[in-house]
């Protein structure tokens, strides 16, 4: 590995409808490939539910923990949002009307429509900066190194791009993929003679069930192409001695 | 709410797939709703990087903290496949060849084919109790709290049945396999009349590919086990006027 700093990020889930399993969460995914292209790497990832000391609890480790955190859900105007106020009471600041949020919700609502509860979206850490949010008026806010983003995957997609100049991260990861017509325990031993011998790429390996027939993902990942391809190079060549056959997905 | 003391679980899925974004998560929801069916709860998912201090330390806290832990990924025979020794040390145990687990993979591959990569699959923490595999021969294991699964969503759904009795929530969901040498598109019609006029068992079909062929594991589920029987008998009805192979797996 190299010696330069490694940038990583930790991501909290906040919802129940996850835990429950109803919803297949896809913004852990989302955020990821994001981060990886601006050079931040994930290091963990918490799914925790609507209670407030769990997520004061897991801010706060994971504040001190990771260069930048990232929470996902919990920022709407109903009963069961409170990731603000949870957010406010890990930092120990002020939870209440933040007005430049005020200010951006009345003007979205029509008059006489941004009523109380609507108003609930304007409610934050008094101190937090904003995310702007093009797809709806309710915007995100960030403290320090966190990240409070909605759980509505579209419109968390939609928000990332207003964040990345607030980010600063190191060389963006690359990664190449190898998908093959084996299964795993007929590469491991050739597989892990490779990864001995090339420490600064990480080769993950990933079987696979699809449309009927067993297969093997390979996923090279370094922040430099060239090491990548060696790396490729030497997968290609055991590959092509077993007479295995390479697909495309 | 009744007075009747939660029964939860924490589950930790292991892999940097998951962390990369390469891949989205979809065990977190298999086993949630699954655990949801037998009055377990999910209060918290992590994932975690293929890091031995990480999974160990991970393993140790929520084993503690929740009545089952449930971890998906790391146990096939690659050099990324950390889970099985990272759990051992996390309970203190000798981590080596599980004699069951040999032999359940020497049957499994043809004469000669169990190599030394394959017999990885068969380290484990020696103590454990194994998990049956009914898609491939690879087991999964267990120890006091703590259930170690793969990672492939297929095999890991299929695994869940022979473990459904081995933890307490509310009722015991019993359960009932056959496996038929066909593909899903052949009976999804049929399988959906049984389903419907038998509504109080949960028909699950888990497609797999075995010694270079394809079938369907169908695994019947449901409280009653008279009721599993008459669902029973209305499946082997369509099997057998489409004459499809019952096969023991």
């Amino acid at each position: 590995m190299t010696n330069k700093k490694e940038i990583n990020a930790g991501i909290i889930i906040i919802g129940n409808e996850i835990l429950s399993g109803r919803t297949k969460d896809t913004n852990t995914s989302t955020l990821a490939v994001w981060l990886n292209s601006i050079g931040i790497k994930v290091a963990e990832v918490r799914v925790i539910p609507d209670i407030e000391d769990t997520i004061i609890n897991t801010v706060n480790k994971f504040r001190e923990r990771f260069n930048y955190v990232f929470t996902s859900g919990g920022i709407g105007p109903t009963h069961d949002d409170i990731t603000s106020s949870s957010v406010a009471k890990a930092f120990n600041v002020t939870y209440g009307i933040h007005k430049e949020a005020f200010e951006i919700l009345k003007k979205y609502y029509a008059p006489g429509e941004f009523n109380e509860g609507r108003q609930k979206m304007a409610k934050l850490p008094v101190e937090a900066s904003l995310i702007l949010n093009p797809t709806s008026g309710a915007p995100g806010f960030y403290l320090e190194n966190v990240f409070c983003l909605p759980g509505v995957p579209s419109i968390l997609k939609a928000m990332l791009g207003g964040i990345q100049n607030l980010i600063s991260g190191g060389d963006p990861i690359l990664s190449s993929t190898i998908n093959l017509r084996t299964v795993e325990s007929e590469i491991a031993e050739s597989l892990s003679n490779v990864q001995n011998k090339n420490q600064d790429v990480e080769i993950g390996s990933y079987p696979f069930f699809r449309a009927g027939k067993l297969g093997v993902s390979l996923v090279l990942r370094s922040t430099d192409q060239k090491k990548i391809d060696l790396c490729n190079n030497e997968i290609l060549q055991f590959v092509k001695n077993k007479k295995i056959d390479i697909i495309d997905l």
